[in-house]
């Protein structure tokens, strides 16, 4: 059992520290975010410790998902019945990952919640050739594959 | 076969519209987002119309996570070997959703890309019984599931 006794999520999954949980079954739980972006903001962690998307096996991969879309029509469902959910995942500090423990963020959204995403300012149309060039680079990192 | 004559994801896996592919199977299909968040920003789409989460069925909701992690680790190997990676999907208008067959977003992170999340100014940090109270509510819609 792949266990960090210094990591928040495993000592939750352990029974070690507190968490308002949800959901859980073998490979995953879901529990309440303390620091909530929206109000219902939820978090899908695996229950073996893997400190980004590198480290999930595929069925662990998979059963974050799962979960993360039945969250989703859960809180989209009466009473609370929000108007859009996003699901997060960032993988590395430089995507915004603050624990380093692999979890899904599932966000309720409502009119006027003020979260949202920052588009760079250079953001522009691509032109397709420079989307073909950089394809054919990522084809050649699947390739690469070891898992 | 679901498909939606008026839906763009759906023309090109008909192979009816152009896209710079990466990734293929009867599940889904990766390919480069014409309107790059950051370089090498991919979308991945079921192979089959389904306008969001509530239409997946949990095959290819797994799908889909499968294919985000593995592009994720081919963005994050060189030559492209970016810091970070964040999976993004964006349910309904209010979350952000702009086309609607459902997409996951897989968006390479750099330093000082530009791209990020807008976290609400009234966030804070929550109460236990807040937390608890809807924990309960979350539960009560996950024991209506029909899907």
């Amino acid at each position: 059992m792949a266990f960090d006794p210094q990591c928040i999520f495993c000592r939750i999954v352990r029974g070690e520290a507190e968490a308002s949980v949800v959901y859980r079954d073998d490979r995953v739980w879901a529990f309440l975010d303390l620091h909530p972006l929206t109000p219902g903001h939820l978090l899908v962690v695996p229950t073996q410790h893997a400190a980004g998307l590198d480290g999930l096996d595929d069925p662990t991969a998979s059963a974050m998902m799962v979960a993360g879309k039945r969250l989703a029509q859960a809180l989209r469902r009466p009473p609370l019945g929000v108007a859009g959910v996003n699901l997060v995942l960032s993988d590395g500090a430089a995507a915004g990952q603050e624990v380093f423990h692999c979890h899904l963020h599932v966000i309720p959204r409502r009119a006027g919640d003020g979260f949202g995403f920052r588009r760079p300012p250079t953001s522009r149309v691509a032109r397709r050739d420079e989307l073909d060039r950089m394809a054919a680079i990522i084809r050649g990192g699947l390739g690469q594959a070891g898992s």
